[in-house]
């Protein structure tokens, strides 16, 4: 049995989602958020969120930590305090000696949903599906945590064959332009 | 006497100096720079630089802990990888539970050179003196962790009386108008 945590960074909501994969049936065992107050120091909400997850892997001592990457919000400094989160998860997952996958936000809702582009909605919807569960996981964050280790689970089940195929194509079309 | 470390962030590079006050003369107790290879996983160096700074915390036990904040740098993705190598730092400090300033670039040039946009060399210069040091401390992000030290310990035993007096003046005059 494998155990993903997946992680969906912010400095107030900071969504977790830990799911068991055994042979190639994903079953949840817990989500929820870590929420810090907007009003705390920085440093403090950093060291909130950095305890949070470090709990977490304690409790449940995954293989896998899969955090989704930097959303770039058209406000650089949201996206930079959200650069402060993202660390201090990444060094809880390097602390605990876990291997480290990290998606972009449209690389997991391609894994989910098979569009890059899906609506928040959508991933929720397969979510719930993928896991057998009779409602999507909530609130909304917690979610993003429980897709971000899908997406890890999917991608450690499913090799993307097809694409190996097409870049070996390519390789060799480009190969046989140079002679 | 008090004991101060500065910090100028990086991943690549992180400049620390150690400074002691005793009165009104700062003194150098250490500098130096944390270096990590960019070949390796960002949570690895993330680990280091956490590592390295907790490590200085416990060798030296400042009571502050005073940072560089994020410079805006042209490319977003490189300012967005300061802000994690940010975050592990002010964690350190927060978990050794010292007291954390942040200041922005310009605030420190103005505090060791008077002016918020002199050169490099110019705040290396005023280190260099302020530190009755034979040169300026190398290499130069070494020097700017000096520098981050250093305007924590001047704002520390300079109160900005005239500003002070001025913002008075101003409210006074906003107060009177409103009559």
């Amino acid at each position: 049995m494998k155990l993903v945590l997946g992680i969906d960074p912010g400095t107030a909501v900071t969504g977790f989602g830990v799911v068991a994969l055994e042979g190639r049936a994903p079953t949840l065992v817990e989500c929820g958020v870590i929420r810090t107050n907007a009003r705390d120091p920085l440093a403090q909400r950093l060291h909130e969120v950095h305890a949070g997850v470090s709990e977490l892997i304690a409790r449940h001592r995954p293989d896998t930590i899969a955090i989704e990457d930097v959303f770039y919000a058209k406000n650089v400094r949201t996206t930079v305090v959200l650069g402060h989160a993202r660390g201090v998860i990444l060094l809880a997952g390097q602390q605990a000696r876990l291997t480290i996958h990290e998606y972009p936000p449209a690389e997991i809702k391609k894994a989910i949903t098979g569009r890059g582009a899906a609506t928040k909605e959508q991933v929720q919807f397969m979510v719930t599906r993928l896991l057998r569960l009779k409602s999507a996981p909530q609130p909304a964050d917690a979610a993003d945590g429980v897709a971000a280790a899908l997406c890890a689970c999917m991608t450690a089940t499913l090799p993307k064959l097809p694409e190996l195929k097409l870049s070996t194509l390519l390789a060799k079309a480009a190969q046989e332009k140079r002679k």
